[in-house]
């Protein structure tokens, strides 16, 4: 197998990297050009600007994951239905040039009527799955929206959204909370992101719990500088409460450091034992997926 | 007892009744004069260009309850603490003009080290006690923050605050979901709001199921014009779920018609035995609280 060039395109980043025939990051890079940044008939212009001195021409296979497989994005892909493995998912590749660029489908589930849907969490678990050598388990990929993913037997089985980086934004920046806020998020206040994270394990639930920051501030009981990494923990806090999670059970967190570090601190809280990973995740994950494609572009 | 000017003055609006020595309504305005958009100094002109002319020569007695006592308003009145009835309330006035104009105090109540408040509220809730001759009981008055108000023995016992109306516009308005809707909110689809309220009642908690006014609109389950109701039902939903309430309790439900009306078909769902009130609950409280203050302001 030669290089492959692997790439993480989200709504709000493209990150690539290029891994040598053991899977190894040879180079790294990270640019602001989300499928957000970027006009409909422009992405192969963008991709090009981006990697191409990587590529060369030995024509390095290049594999995709994320929102640039989105209706929004350079070439829609399919959602793949639950249960999915490698496998499932490799089948379903959209190719931008045959044989030379794929884009990794989303996956879909469905609980009661209600669809949901992921687009580049799938890679990342899959990446998970042959780092750790798991089989089974519960992922948490904290971000915007946050995906809780159920794997059994080295598939995923089941998975659901929760809009918890999106709710920390919305109140953050457009509620009346923000005016009890400086401007700026400063460092994390640990013992106040604690106790946001208490207070939501308790149960009110965040409709009421959130307006604590408001009466905190107002009775004088927390400084405006605390308050940012307190309404975090109440948010955390939040997305773990409706979660049934027995003390013991193993989690592992996928994401930037800043990010599960919170939601490791927050899962002890509820006695999880927690592991971290951070890109060498998607990183693994397609490159396992070039493996079992193989046959189809190594020719 | 003479004419009242009863007044209630919010963060949005600002409302006048003058009521006779009876409690009837004589007039009643309304102006969108919110303490939002009144300068620190400028509430007696703004009072005196709304009010002016009802006071006229003879003195009438004037009452104001709402946001006009807070840090931001005319003139900041303590909050007075639970339990409170007519008599503690009445006992606290911030006087304006010393036996003219007062502003009735907000109440504050504490839960497990975290206080809450509300003003204008309680002026709502004692008049609903008067109107139905209640003593005990349980109040809803939706809003932009919704109070959820426990009444024993004629006196507001305990209450806590949900950011309802605030987080469905924050949702409506700011988040991905959005995108996924009409600019604005059609006629309330009650087919779309019931299913919003179901899903809310199972349990998964908001920050997930807000998610599916995103998926429904992906997989074209449900068309853009409904899914603002839906999200109505998803959150009022939630605000209702995280409350035990027993199939047969009682509900008094306090506010302008187009909310207690989506209320009182949310708490259908959980069996509950509703009852609503509107403005008449905030002139009969300012009316019966000038009852009670009578000797300090009739002489």
């Amino acid at each position: 197998m030669k290089q492959l060039l692997a790439v993480d395109w989200g709504t709000s980043s493209l990150r690539g990297a290029l891994l040598d025939s053991e899977g190894r990051v040879l180079k790294e890079r990270s640019f602001p050009r989300g499928i957000l940044t970027v006009a409909s008939g422009d992405f192969a212009t963008v991709f090009e600007a981006c990697f191409a001195h990587w590529i060369g021409a030995t024509g390095t296979f290049c594999l995709i994951s994320g929102m640039a497989g989105s209706k929004q994005g350079w070439l829609e892909a399919p959602y793949c239905a639950c249960p999915a493995g490698f496998d499932e998912v490799a089948s379903q590749l959209a190719w931008v040039k045959a044989g030379r660029i794929a884009i990794v489908p989303g996956l879909s589930c469905e609980h009661e009527g209600i669809p949901d849907v992921m687009r580049g969490e799938e890679t990342q678990v899959l990446g998970a799955l042959q780092l750790l050598g798991l089989q089974d388990g519960l992922l948490i990929l904290p971000g915007t929206h946050s995906k809780w993913v159920s794997v059994r037997g080295g598939r995923i089985e089941d998975f659901s959204t929760r809009m918890t980086g999106e709710f920390y934004a919305l109140l953050r920046q457009h509620s009346l909370l923000a005016r009890s806020m400086p401007d700026t998020d400063g460092e994390v206040d640990w013992a106040a992101f604690d106790e946001g994270v208490a207070l939501a394990l308790r149960g009110a639930g965040l409709l009421q719990t959130a307006f604590s920051v408001r009466t905190l501030s107002l009775f004088g009981r927390m400084a405006a500088a605390r308050l940012p990494s307190y309404l975090s923990g109440l948010v955390i806090g939040e997305e773990i409460r409706a979660r049934d999670l027995p003390g013991g059970t193993k989690v592992v967190l996928i994401g930037a450091e800043l990010l599960t570090e919170r939601y490791e601190r927050a899962l002890q809280q509820r006695q999880a034992v927690v592991q971290r990973l951070g890109a060498e995740a998607t990183w693994r994950g397609l490159w396992t997926l070039a493996q079992t494609i193989h046959p189809s572009w190594d020719a």
